[in-house]
């Protein structure tokens, strides 16, 4: 499994179209129809995003989520450290003091401060957070907005909002977000 | 499980004794045991550091490892490729060509080119790349030679070449690398 799963790819591409839904809440549901993935996965991604203050939710018929921020405030790794956790690049196992020589007694300059392998690691996982978090869902919708022709926002919003008066009309209008 | 393995520790561990041994061949099995790690996890490492060119393996009673190049020739980078081989960061799924609105057959702008999302990642794959290529085993040997006394360096040297001259002496020297 790679270091950033399926969880963030979907987490965004969703964000992407809540930042396209200013106004309408979308719920996951929807969301998930919307872009042919499974509706069950991307319903434990979006309480991730709301717990880390991203989304916000609103209940009842016509509920779903908005985004809780301008694009331009929410950061690619703020998305990413909000579903996968912050989960480290390395773990290290600290196998400095097992050597040999020490019979079981490191002294002490052997162990004080980080590994300088792990501090290696660590170096590398702050240039990719770095990298991550200077872009945010502003710059990725504007690399979208540039290739898509102008009419398909309008499509998109039609179809999302033709499921949502679906939703507050058929019979499926419990079955919540 | 980390992007980076306990492999890639153990790997990076053996590879800096053996730039303190540039004479001397280190076998598998005595680099584990003087590390306290499985000899049975790390004999599966090193086949694949000889592979990328990164130590050369000879045969024999007093057979065992040595760095295929100089410390400062090696870097991080390499170790990790060698190891994990060349995993992604992150694994696109390219759902962008799912969208519901494109009815099952997506315009050619909607799947052209990298996936802005995919190209955000790939961007901090790069940046942790680079920062890997940046460190060699020198560097990081040179961190430790400011951290360890002098007669640690030759401690070591002992206690492996003590090691070495069992096996060629002992009933195990057959049992080969």
């Amino acid at each position: 499994m790679a270091h950033i799963t399926a969880g963030v790819e979907y987490g965004l591409h969703c964000l992407l179209w809540l930042a396209n839904s200013p106004e309408v809440p979308l719920s996951s549901r929807d969301l998930a129809e919307f872009q042919g993935i499974s509706p069950s996965f991307l319903a434990k991604v979006f309480p991730k995003l709301e717990k880390a203050g991203i989304v916000s939710a609103s209940e009842g018929i016509k509920g779903g989520y908005l985004l809780a921020r301008q694009p331009g405030d929410i950061t690619v790794l703020e998305v990413v450290d909000a579903i996968e956790g912050r989960k480290p690049l390395f773990d290290c196992q600290e196998i400095r003091g097992r050597c040999a020589v020490y019979r079981e007694r490191p002294p002490s300059w052997a162990t004080k401060g980080v590994c300088a392998i792990h501090a290696v690691m660590l170096r590398a996982e702050k240039a990719m957070r770095d990298s991550l978090a200077n872009q945010t869902l502003a710059d990725i919708a504007g690399v979208l907005d540039r290739k898509a022709p102008p009419e398909f926002s309008e499509d998109v919003r039609r179809w999302l909002a033709d499921r949502a008066n679906g939703r507050a009309r058929g019979p499926a209008a419990t079955e919540g977000m």
